[in-house]
């Protein structure tokens, strides 16, 4: 991270810069817009929310601890001996991993005992995961770094099953029209956090210096603006076109 | 922009300060009024207050760097070697621009599949054009600036020619009272955004030094505060016109 060129710390300050208004403003889209949903989809969109508020402040803790660790002065980049702090996305991951597979199953609007069993279980695992990733991230050791993140695949690789086994006959009861929605939400999922196993590889397959570093911070900047902004917005298309499909539950 | 004197430094500090202030109070005055129009229009109203919210975070932020980049001390100016961060306004537009043109759309209260469709080309163009801006920004050498300008321009043509073909016979299914104002909000966007490129153009006709910079910095300044808050202001007195003649819709 100390050959670091002034253009690369420019892309990831300003990727970050990018983040924290992309996270406010669909804070505030999924705030403003929870009355348009019927009553029993207003938890999932509340949450997905807070999921990326708790976003926006860990990117604002992000940006300054990078602008602290650098400092460029007429076109020369110098570091300034004060540590980027990586703990903060694991804080922020701790936190709004579990919850997005909350929003999922909130939407789904499954029976109480079936919600409450599932998100336990994908709650805990989703915690268990970035658990097991964060002494790895911290290490710059490749062998620690493979152990870690092969303990932190158990837990994700159970979510995924869980994703596609456990939840199939409850996606399949969902009312037709939302039925394709919910799916691209799981795929979303998958997807999007299948990135940063691979981010995390990055420095372990030769890709070191300022140009992995700015990489890997890029990297998960993109993936958490899909994983929660993006997911965030899915997770209200799925609350309202299902609140559409049920007038009764409208009319409460 | 080295050669910037205190009076032009100033001129620029006030352009932004009137601007968060500006972007601020459009921000406010929406969403405190959007109870005020019909549910169906809620959505559009919702949105111009998201994009000046997204203004008003990168106008701080463009205000700070500003601030960063100079000195005044007893009246002489000079630079602190931090560069001004030209990019938080590509940012901000990445997010932002899209966003207008889906206002807009939002306003006309199209069928699902139209609006959608629309939406989604509308704002990819609108992407495009923002992405294929910032190479020739960025770079001091008006070859480039001229070849990404041209290319940036293809996409705008494009949506200018979007939004006088392709929503013609949209915009004359409008109710009555609203056909004037939706004609406006369409030339208002067509002129806000000729702006742009012409701002952009300075540097590369003989505009240099601290005159050009401070021009730069307030035409771009000015043409936001058109295309974001006049327009949304727009948008809003279109709902709200709707809404007056759509009883129906406002029963809901």
């Amino acid at each position: 991270m100390n050959d670091i060129s002034p253009g690369q710390f420019n892309l990831v300050s300003n990727a970050f810069s990018f983040t924290i208004a992309a996270m406010g403003a669909t804070t505030l889209f999924l705030w403003l817009n929870r009355s348009l949903v019927a009553p029993p989809y207003r938890m999932a969109v509340t949450i997905s929310g807070l999921v990326t508020a708790i976003a926006l402040y860990h990117y604002v803790r992000i940006l300054q601890s990078w602008d602290a660790a650098f400092q460029v002065m007429g076109g020369q980049i110098s570091v300034t001996g004060v540590a980027f702090n990586d703990a903060y996305r694991y804080v922020d991951w701790l936190l709004t991993v579990p919850l997005l597979l909350v929003e999922l199953i909130l939407v789904m609007r499954l029976s109480k005992a079936a919600t409450v069993s599932k998100s336990v279980r994908l709650g805990l695992l989703a915690a268990a995961m970035v658990l097991l990733g964060y002494p790895g991230e911290i290490s710059d050791q490749a062998g620690t770094r493979w152990l870690w993140w092969g303990l932190g695949m158990i837990p994700f690789l159970w979510i995924v099953y869980e994703l596609f086994v456990g939840l199939r006959d409850s996606i399949e009861a969902q009312p037709l029209g939302a039925r394709g929605l919910v799916n691209a939400a799981r795929w979303l999922t998958v997807g999007a956090w299948s990135f940063y196993p691979l981010v995390f590889v990055l420095p372990m397959i030769g890709f070191t210096g300022g140009t992995a570093a700015a990489a890997v911070q890029v990297g998960y900047t993109v993936a958490d603006i899909v994983a929660k902004a993006v997911f965030g917005v899915l997770i209200f298309a799925i609350a309202l076109r299902k609140s559409e499909q049920e007038p009764v539950a409208q009319a409460t």
